[in-house]
């Protein structure tokens, strides 16, 4: 067994040098590494050049003693991942037969040509441990040498995925003795970083020794990490555990989630337990409100469908808004949302609606309603709620913060009904 | 005039290293700076810890000589960017009175108190040159020493994109004489990769030295992205136009954009150009397509509504999906997406419509229709085509996977008609 230091991610190819694609994998390895206990000390993005990933490869090593590796090894000219590995190994590329046959087999199964391409991707550093990508046709490469594992992977997500799942997380855990770690994430909503930091000051203060806090803003909601460290897991969640029932009793109003639950999760669960359905109606939101429902495996229990009334005359003709309200008022009114709400629950036949309307921007606005006002509702057919945004100039995060706050409203309308 | 070597991004914050959350930060960053034909050599990520952040700062002064830290400026105790840029730059904080006004007269506008922890975020290093940062408490900080600057930004996507626009880009546009870097990604749908690469391999191997190529695949798409660098950005510019025109030659059943267009920006082109409208019939995309639509800014000139019908009652009394089609062929079949597709067009008035319905999983499959078994129904109302695509087991992308291809394949059936 051996004993860990570190963990060092290293990305390669210009693509996310470049920033023509966004870096989901390594926080998708992060938090797998780190449910079982490894710390990561550095995570690093090089392009396709051979010094620079041979730089980045003598630099972790330093480091950590786990270095994992993604990208730069498809089939065509500008991966370079396998060349810089023998480099760096003095190691040379042999054709593994077990890799060969499964990638023939790979292309024959989806009636594509097996090219000479595709059979020098069973081209494999001979000092390498082959790990079987079922999912693809680049294989994992798994390297033990003087106390340290590199191990590299396919850059596309979903086979990194598989591959870390199937083959590199469970040889890790054999390998290491492993310190535990414990994360618990708090979501706020409704208060500002500094303000949150001084009202739970005392409460920081008082944590224990191998418990630490951080604050994670994002526009809305300050998220609370907890990360306590040491030998016995349940122990150190006891602890967290303590720490949280603090933490309600200072700031009841304010916690949207002790346990990091997207809101639509939390919604979710309360649907299913109290039996109720929901519809939902949208103008600026465009459909985003219904997708979050929606993303939530087991949707169809509770939710029923929705009405996405972008033109003015599908929120008369399809949600029945009186045609006096929408000229009178306007289609961002608080009397046009609540109009919405109400009637997207007949029209759908479920227990609550949330209607939302806005302007999302970045034009459109006018003095008296400008872009990022919008209105909310909230309604069980019998009382009706309207909420007021007065949100900025981004089409996108306009429309996911307002969606995300229909939720949580939705949420806290329903633990006071 | 300095000369140009390479930058380097650094991002801080224990969030980014345990994966809570996603960098999307550097991204933004690169794309900017490569407009301004700056080429970035590394990205870096490290926590909060002192000796971690300096190393960084220490090994990225070797490699680049502009350095655009973010992160790690926040009020709360766990932030130590400043600190460690004193130890650096051996420096001290003093408070800054240009800063200390902004900051105050900033929580007086919100009726928030002005606390000390506050009035800290005003103390910066003595030797830098105070960046205003107009959307957040946290300045940005600009140093120059021996060739090399030094730039450190809050890790608050928008204040740092703020800081990025207003301040730093126009400083380095002056600071450097740039190379012209030009970037140019053609979008493919419909070939996988090593394929793609073999038909194009003769044009790719003709391709002039200053002009690379790189292949980014994604699940149902693989871009093409040529970069050229060179004095004159227009010389370069067309090069890259013939280059492209030559492309679409071999291959131009597979372009989806030659421009890396979104396929619901390439949709909204064309619809605004025809004056024409659509509407879309959704089951388990469940809004996600109807929010590509309206993601795209003046999307109310052609886009007028979605009926969301996740439940199959809302299919039947919203859609008029007839009640023996469901029972006959079921909710995922080609027979209800087209009932579906023709039925919005009539509900919503519009010249198009897109219908969706299939088993997005991970649960919910049968022999007869698996997860990911999806029909996507095209129609103008006199004429209907079904596509059936066959996807995998991940939920959220068989959702986006299946509202794109639906975006794409609406855009070749209007062109085709």
């Amino acid at each position: 067994m051996l004993n860990l230091k570190f963990a060092e991610l290293i990305t390669i190819g210009d693509e996310i040098l470049y920033g023509q694609i966004l870096d989901t994998n390594t926080k998708w390895m992060s938090e797998e590494l780190d449910k079982i206990g490894i710390k990561i000390i550095r995570k690093t993005s090089v392009g396709d050049q051979e010094d620079q990933i041979f730089e980045s490869f003598t630099e972790a090593k330093k480091r950590a003693n786990i270095v994992l590796i993604t990208g730069g090894l498809g089939p065509t000219k500008d991966d370079i991942t396998k060349k810089v590995l023998c480099d760096f190994f003095k190691d040379t590329l042999v054709i593994n037969t077990h890799a060969e046959a499964f990638i023939k087999e790979f292309f024959e199964k989806r009636n594509r040509p097996f090219t000479e391409l595709n059979r020098q991707q069973a081209a494999l550093p001979s000092k390498c441990t082959y790990l079987h990508n079922a999912t693809g046709t680049a294989p994992g490469m798994w390297f033990e040498s003087e106390n340290t594992v590199f191990v590299s992977m396919p850059g596309v997500p979903y086979e990194m995925q598989y591959l870390m799942s199937k083959e590199v997380l469970p040889r890790l855990q054999k390998l290491y003795h492993l310190l535990e770690i414990v994360h618990r994430v708090i979501r706020t909503m409704g208060m500002g970083e500094s303000f949150l930091a001084e009202k739970i000051e005392t409460w920081e203060d008082a944590l224990p020794e191998n418990i630490k806090l951080a604050y994670l803003p994002s526009p809305g909601e300050v998220k609370l990490r907890l990360t306590g460290t040491g030998q016995n897991r349940s122990e150190i969640e006891n602890q967290i555990n303590n720490e949280v029932l603090k933490l309600i009793e200072i700031i009841p109003d304010f916690i949207s989630s002790t346990n990091n639950e997207e809101a639509e999760f939390v919604l979710s669960e309360i649907l299913k337990n109290r039996k109720e359905t929901i519809s939902t109606a949208e103008s600026c939101t465009g459909g985003y409100l219904a997708h979050l429902l929606s993303s939530v495996s087991g949707a169809s229990a509770y939710y029923k469908g929705s009405i996405i009334a972008y033109a003015n005359e599908v929120k008369n003709e399809k949600l029945n808004v009186k045609q006096e309200t929408l000229s009178n008022f306007g289609a961002v009114s608080e009397e046009t949302v609540k109009e919405m709400a109400e009637n997207v629950i007949k029209e759908l036949k479920t227990t609550y609606g949330i209607a939302i309307s806005g302007i999302a921007g970045p034009n459109g606005g006018s003095e008296e309603k400008p872009v990022g006002l919008v209105y909310i509702a909230l309604s069980n057919g019998h009382k009706t709620i309207v909420k007021k945004l007065l949100l900025g100039n981004n089409r996108l995060i306009n429309i996911q913060f307002s969606a995300k706050t229909a939720l949580n409203e939705m949420r806290k309308f329903i633990q006071k009904l």
